[in-house]
């Protein structure tokens, strides 16, 4: 069943179809929109009517069409590549139909409810000739090419520390899919915590870690959903980074990256407060100065100015990748390998936290 | 043996012997000349030669008495109370002597090696009916009043988080007492995760915690001090906090409290950047706005003018108890009991960092 405004000519637009109409891909729809390169012609839901009604609210009825199931978003012919904002639980089976149709994938995080999962996607999508990328918009604000600018500044990184939480309302504790076995059962790891630890991976230049620890004290839902969790994730050599996430509190959104010679400190790294503006500051190693009692540490902030919010330029880069691939290329596999990265340290901090918080060796 | 011009008549000002001329004492001695309530008239260390330099280099000629030994301080008559800037593996047996002398004791952090020496010298300064505090000189800046004030915008609290490093030279890492066994073995956790501690249990309204667990990746010196470490410390209710410390990178000196409506942040807590000045922030609890794309929290900065540096505050504050005291009213035991309490949960995290980071029940 399919309902709307076909987009009838080649526009020589990536043509994307969505499946599944969640709340977050109204961000990126904004964002694609902003985009020449890329036109959404296809939107499926679980219900006719609430994919039409995502067209309608996201303004999308030039070009796209709803569809009343996944199945055949995937297999309109004119799709070229899917956005998919399922849950986590459901991304093994809808990728593998992806890939059965040839459709280049942008897949929202958490990628996988186990390790296994993870390697089976990115197996999968390497086989079919496919591009795969997550959703970490994040990871396409100008800023990282800053942050990993000013890094030799720092000397030799010794510790990263992040924290990202946000409260709750009711109505998310009682309904959200974050909050439930089954779907996105990471919860607030799976959530928010895959940020802090793709910054910290990203800072480290994907250095594969060894183990990880959650903290003392997590907390769980009546369900077993983490609803607020720390861990350490330690490395080879010592170095050592840590999260704090939850749902549980007002925001936070932060991390620090420090070595020897400096820190690096960004207070808004996964959500910019700014869209036009990103902003983060170093500052050096002084101590403290004269009779021991004033500190001296010099701080100097860095901004970024953008011309596209980071969710665009997530898609652009997606799309300028699905290019090579239609020109002859593989697909790049960075952007695959870190998604499994990051999905099997959720995992393993999720098994210590589930076990009394005892070390849990990676195999990355 | 002794050296240097005494100060004869009784100046009203509280008497102090200094124990020990460490380069701590050289900020507290600053402090102290500051204050008409106060005056230094004895300094011991164990070299005659050492005192003396210290009296020349702190400018205290007209009034302190150079001894060659700290016996020599405590026992003499004009002192009414001792600064003690010893190590911490020593001051069982200097506060014991101390108290036999009836001198009031305002004793440096760590306080103790073990939870029972900790015990120990509250016992023996409450039996001896002399006034005990120690050196923790953030508890005496204001800006610690205008905390406690802005906690009930946080609404219920659920988390604190610190963070506090500096980095070691190689005179530090091979010569100072820090990073030996013996005298202050707790390394970084009782130098530095002190402050840590004392800042969560001061925002935590003095509740005992129940437990803490070190994380993952603990680093230790070849002598086995740390020189970085971890920790989370938990609450009945599941209220958390979490320090970070060590003495591997450049400076870092914050902690963030967070509730359910909001969030408190300093990043100087124990050190202010500057001395006539404190700040701090406050933030609200809200998340995402428009599209679910941008941070729409608002954050509020406070700030403490400062008469005396927090150094000199603490003299102050202690002179008052000490009054109180020859006034004969039975000593203040507040602060003895944070002393002990802090100490329990420095000795914990080390016991746990020791013990492959497995949790530690707390009796305190």
């Amino acid at each position: 069943m399919a309902a709307g405004a076909p987009s009838t000519a080649d526009s020589g637009k990536l043509r994307f179809g969505i499946v599944g109409a969640a709340a977050i891909a109204k961000k990126n729809v904004r964002g694609m929109k902003k985009l020449d390169c890329v036109e959404v012609v296809a939107v499926g839901s679980r219900s006719l009517d609430k994919a039409a009604a995502f067209i309608e609210e996201t303004g999308l009825k030039a070009t796209a069409m709803a569809f009343g199931s996944y199945e055949e978003v995937i297999a309109d012919p004119r799709v070229q590549a899917v956005y998919m904002p399922l849950p986590a639980g459901l991304h093994v089976e809808w990728v593998k139909r992806a890939c059965d149709h040839g459709k280049h994938v942008l897949l929202e995080k958490p990628i996988a409810l186990t390790p296994e999962g993870a390697d089976e996607i990115a197996a999968m999508c390497q086989a079919a000739n496919v591009q795969l990328m997550d959703g970490t918009m994040f990871m396409h604000n100008p800023r990282v090419k800053e942050f990993e600018s000013h890094l030799p500044s720092l000397g030799e990184l010794k510790n990263f520390t992040s924290t990202f939480c946000w409260m709750g309302d009711d109505d998310f504790f009682q309904n959200d899919v974050r909050t439930q076995k089954g779907l996105d059962e990471h919860g607030c790891l799976g959530d928010i915590g895959w940020y802090c630890i793709r910054a910290m991976l990203m800072l480290f230049g994907w250095e594969k870690p060894v183990c990880v620890q959650a903290h003392a004290g997590p907390k769980f839902n009546k369900s077993g959903v983490l609803m607020h969790v720390g861990a350490t994730i330690v490395y080879k050599d010592g170095k050592t980074g840590s999260l704090d996430c939850g749902f549980d509190h007002a925001t936070t959104e932060a991390f620090q990256v420090a070595g020897t010679k400096g820190i690096m400190h960004c207070n808004d790294f996964c959500i910019p407060a700014r869209e036009d503006r990103s902003t983060f500051t170093t500052s050096d190693a002084q101590f403290l100065t004269d009779l021991d009692t004033r500190m001296s540490q010099q701080t100097e902030s860095h901004e970024v100015h953008l011309k596209l919010p980071q969710e665009a330029m997530m898609f652009k880069a997606f799309t300028e990748l699905v290019r090579k691939v239609q020109a002859g290329e593989a697909p790049e596999q960075h952007w695959a390998n870190i998604s499994v990265m990051t999905q099997k340290i959720v995992c393993a901090i999720q098994l210590s936290a589930e076990n009394d918080c005892q070390n849990v060796q990676l195999n990355l």
